[in-house]
């Protein structure tokens, strides 16, 4: 008995936001004072470094859940399963729905009951839950639909990564220009074909020091410190990178090892779309593990179009692979692909999976 | 192979608030009409209902995540493990950490990274992640643990429940004088005690028309409505009441049924801790269906003392009987119990646990 997606959708924002439109802005450093380079610069320095040149963000009225409720119905059509078989709902997200021009997050009801609710799905026994994991949530959210195929819970779930970065970030911080609003959905399914499914999957939380590297925080202007309590999503950017790339390639490595499957045979690698450069450094650094180059095109890129958007990732990226959006990317039946995700927590997971 | 619970600990916070604490409030009703009755009067009225005398909350500077790595502390030194031989720390909240005097929720990192990092527990495979289930989330989280224990994914798990309620009531609502705040803890594990553990349990979302009875809304306070762009815990008091007795009683029976478990080997039911006349109500119409009266003392009840802490109740409610805190209240190995939870979503579980 194995697990496989049997349906995937996206919603991806219609507000698009350019490089260019970060060049109005007041940027500080951690330590409040006023960054004195040109934001021309610090614009094109960013993009350098993370591959984006435009993010999207939802419209005002559009939340967390609503992207999450577009996503599902998608992702049910695709896999053409009546809602009403459903077992699980289970939504990531990191912030609840945020209404824009607010600062409080909202998640009573759950974002999951809320789609739910807004799919008509009238059935009791489907059970909706929220669950809050880092960027890997999506991810890790597949491994507990696993989970509860597995132990005779489930047959069909419906799993969801949704996320809208642009209503917790400090627009005074250069790091808001990398983080957008989005959301993916699948539809996962018991299967008896032997020879599609999840093969291997690792998760971890490393903790001990690194619980804060990712964190809710006061901005970096000085005078927003002093008019507003409010906190907004913030990282250190170079404890990070530093400890993605330590980390997330020997995770990958070990969850290949476990599932005996040859590097050879890995046709591509879903990697959490955090940042171009250390994407791709992660990816190198993997292959080095089994003395290899990074194969070309062997990682579909999303973010220099549509930015971090945290759990939104993975999922978009499937359905924009499966449907043929991205150039030189394509998926086959059969074809064995790696997901791979790192963020808040700090979390990492990965996985083998063949499609 | 079964699942059962080895440790528990609780928090209760230190701050004790009376009932006559609720005298000088200015109450309105829902439609912004301040509440004419004295409050002597409706002060006494919520306690002939509810039955609480007294509530608890988190002292300034103590969050949710806090209560739970105090919960949890005590929970692993009682089941006498090794931290380190945890698999997964679930924790279930349903507003993440809101310091007092903020309206900010925040769980970035999650609340569950939070207290693994408190705990120190240095294994990365330690998988820690919250969820959001309203009040049934702790028991969710349970039945979430035995699934991946039976997946084959885990052997022990750190299952908290932890809430601060008294970060997110409208103060100008009655019905902030319901709940409370509180973390209670368990340690699940794998067992080979073919007489102890899980023996049934159920879950159930009701979103098609009953998603928004508990929600997150504006002040019942028009003069607020006006100066904060603020939200608060909501709650269809009478909608609720009427839900939960045409349901809860019929999941619970349900999951009776499917453990073959006799009702008269029932010694206890640990009911969430709501409202102490619908807990009651709730308890008598589940003895109906089996033509059976209420038993006396069946039902542990911690209301009077501590309010409604949410999802704390339940671990809090668990670790008070053991530790013989509760008057005519006890259980002893080989003791069949049953919980059932009602809440936000709105979600009801309930499960049939043999200790």
């Amino acid at each position: 008995m194995g697990v496989k997606i049997t349906g995937v959708g996206s919603y991806i924002p219609t507000i698009q936001i350019e490089n260019s439109d970060f060049l109005e802005r007041d940027f500080y450093d951690k330590s409040g004072n006023q960054i004195e380079d040109p934001n021309e610069d610090t614009v094109r320095k960013l993009q350098g470094i993370t591959g984006i040149e435009q993010r999207r963000y939802a419209e005002e009225g559009i939340n967390t859940s609503d992207m999450a409720y577009e996503a599902s119905k998608k992702a049910i059509e695709d896999a053409n399963i009546d809602p009403e078989e459903l077992d699980y709902i289970i939504l990531a997200h990191n912030f609840g729905d945020v209404p824009k021009g607010t600062n409080q997050s909202d998640m009573c009801p759950s974002l999951s009951s809320r789609v739910k609710s807004g799919l008509k799905i009238k059935k009791p026994s489907c059970v909706a839950y929220d669950m809050v994991f880092g960027c890997p949530g999506w991810l890790e959210s597949f491994i507990q639909a696993s989970a509860f195929i597995k132990a005779g819970l489930a047959k069909k779930c419906l799993v969801i990564g949704a996320e809208a970065l642009s209503r917790v970030v400090d627009e005074h911080d250069r790091d808001s220009m990398i983080f957008s609003d989005g959301a993916g959905a699948t539809i996962i399914e018991k299967t008896d074909d032997p020879e599609s499914g999840i093969i291997s999957h690792n998760s971890a939380s490393f903790t001990y020091s690194e619980a804060y590297y990712l964190g809710f925080r006061e901005s970096y202007n000085p005078e927003m410190r002093m008019k507003k309590n409010a906190r907004y999503i913030k990282m250190e950017g170079r404890k990070i990178y530093n400890f993605a790339l330590s980390n997330v390639p020997k995770a990958m490595k070990a969850c290949l090892d476990e599932s005996g499957v040859d590097i050879k045979d890995v046709k591509k690698i879903f990697m959490h779309q955090a940042n171009a450069k250390m994407d791709h450094a992660i990816c190198k650094r993997f292959y080095k593990l089994f003395d290899m180059e990074e194969p070309e095109n062997v990682m579909p890129m999303s973010i220099n179009m549509l930015g971090n958007s945290s759990v939104a990732t993975l999922p978009t990226l499937v359905d924009l692979v499966q449907n043929n959006q991205l150039e030189k990317q394509k998926i086959a039946k059969g074809d064995i692909v790696m997901f791979a995700s790192v963020g808040a927590g700090m979390n990492i997971n990965s996985m083998v999976y063949r499609f």
